[in-house]
């Protein structure tokens, strides 16, 4: 099978890595807006050809993976709709999903019956395809949120490939991806990132730094995620992100008063729940 | 030396641990509110003995330990003051300062003078004195908050103890100290409560929780601290802390308009000045 990889970064290296590592591919064109990190995945053995556009790459593929950030894709699908052959398969990796069909099907026209929107729940806080590893999605979650219209046999397909690279699968809506995703990853990334930039924007930032402990470490390790990416989350998701923060925002106005006023019944409380939410559960991946 | 342990957890517990395996400590008397604690500290020799009261504890001691919640300081101080001998030393390893200073100067008498005031960066998720270890503070920020009118040779106890279990030491103001915390210690946890704390409430957690990626992992892994220190450490440092969250909570006023009105570049150029300083600074700690 010949695959295309289109935006050539942590997720998307990481499942040709993967893919050509579990024998599911013969062939990797790679396509990236950046020229040095193409030059990194060839060097690497993540792809084995520098295609010149996101069309020239997907031209003589089997599987086109879209793993630009995504405000780029309805482009990337707009570039790479005329050169599809009529049995390519098209996915992405994408933290969003509503957005990413909007977009395909906006812009792919006849292949957008076969396309299969994913998303792996992996990655983490080093972003870039030097840090591409073949074995980052094993025993990972991926989510697929086809709708009626996909064909069945893309969608087969896909997830086969997710299963054959390590990962366990589940379908969503996705309405329902992008609700549960508002709140346990966007919002927590927005919070981190809020954070640390004001910190950093304080007069004695470096200093404030050198004084962290294991909670703030927590939260610059979020922060150091790829900010592109994810202004193109908050973005494509603003709905459930904006009502999650709306929520947040109410129950941080109810622990300012608590703070203000020495009411420690009311941090009590929410600190107990808290904490017996983490102990009670079992995280999933 | 004989050393008195009041409030046998993590890091009282590590701290005694330490202290021994340096040789510097003959005996450890402890006490906790918690008698299976108590239990725990004496199998694991951690104490030697487990005394029937603080004072008891402090009795016979050439150096006294508090290190209960901050909120139960001032009591502790108050119980031992008329056990002490006259040379002893106390000190506490509490994570607000001005507080605890002032319950020592109410509370501790002529004692007062030989307070020593610190507080070790170190700990993490999981308390108990069940997770203590003596090499916790190795290479770890201990500051110490003296005041004027401390004694300098108990001054230099204290800080030759935490040398000795491979800590490094800092010298701040109480008020120094507290503001800087409440930024980078005491705000994160009071986030990261809050955040798991909304999700828990939600009628599908269980479900959110198990789809919860590396970003809200971060959170629910700070949320396992103790609700009760918590809880303890935002009143204690109430008037910082209400600063820096409502300091906060503008950033996130100014990012809830960026989402609702779909504003990449205001996004962008916080995530950006986050991922910049995280790039930029070196962790001390």
């Amino acid at each position: 099978m010949k695959l295309a990889l289109i935006g050539v970064g942590l997720i998307g290296g990481s499942f040709a890595a993967a893919l050509r590592a579990a024998g599911a591919v013969s062939q990797v064109a790679g396509f990236d807006a950046d020229a040095d990190t193409t030059k990194t995945a060839l060097s690497r053995g993540i792809i084995d050809r520098a295609a010149t556009s996101a069309a020239d790459a997907a031209s003589a593929a089997d599987l086109v993976v879209v793993a630009t950030p995504v405000g780029a894709m309805r482009a990337t699908f707009s570039e790479i709709a005329g050169a599809l052959k009529t049995s390519a398969v098209v996915s992405d990796v994408g933290s969003t999903k509503c957005s990413v069909i909007d977009d395909a099907r906006t812009a792919l026209g006849a292949a957008f019956a076969r396309f299969v929107p994913a998303h792996p729940i992996a990655g983490g806080e080093r972003p870039g395809v030097e840090h591409a590893a073949a074995d980052l999605f094993r025993n990972r979650l991926v989510i697929t949120t086809s709708i009626p219209a996909t064909d069945p046999s893309a969608i087969a397909l896909v997830e086969e490939l997710w299963r054959k690279v390590g990962a366990r699968l589940e379908r969503l809506s996705p309405e329902q991806h992008d609700k549960v995703f508002a709140a346990v990853s966007h919002l927590p990334h927005l919070l981190a990132f809020a954070l640390v930039e004001m910190i950093a924007r304080g007069p004695d930032a470096e200093w404030r730094f050198s004084h962290a402990g294991a909670g703030f470490r927590d939260f610059t390790r979020i922060a150091a995620s790829s900010p592109d990416m994810w202004r193109d989350v908050c973005l494509a998701n603003r709905g459930p992100l904006g009502e999650e923060l709306r929520a947040y925002r109410a129950r941080l106005d109810l622990l300012q008063a608590a703070v203000d006023a020495g009411d420690g019944e009311t941090l009590h409380a929410v600190f107990t729940a808290a904490a017996a939410a983490k102990r009670g559960r079992r995280t999933a991946v």
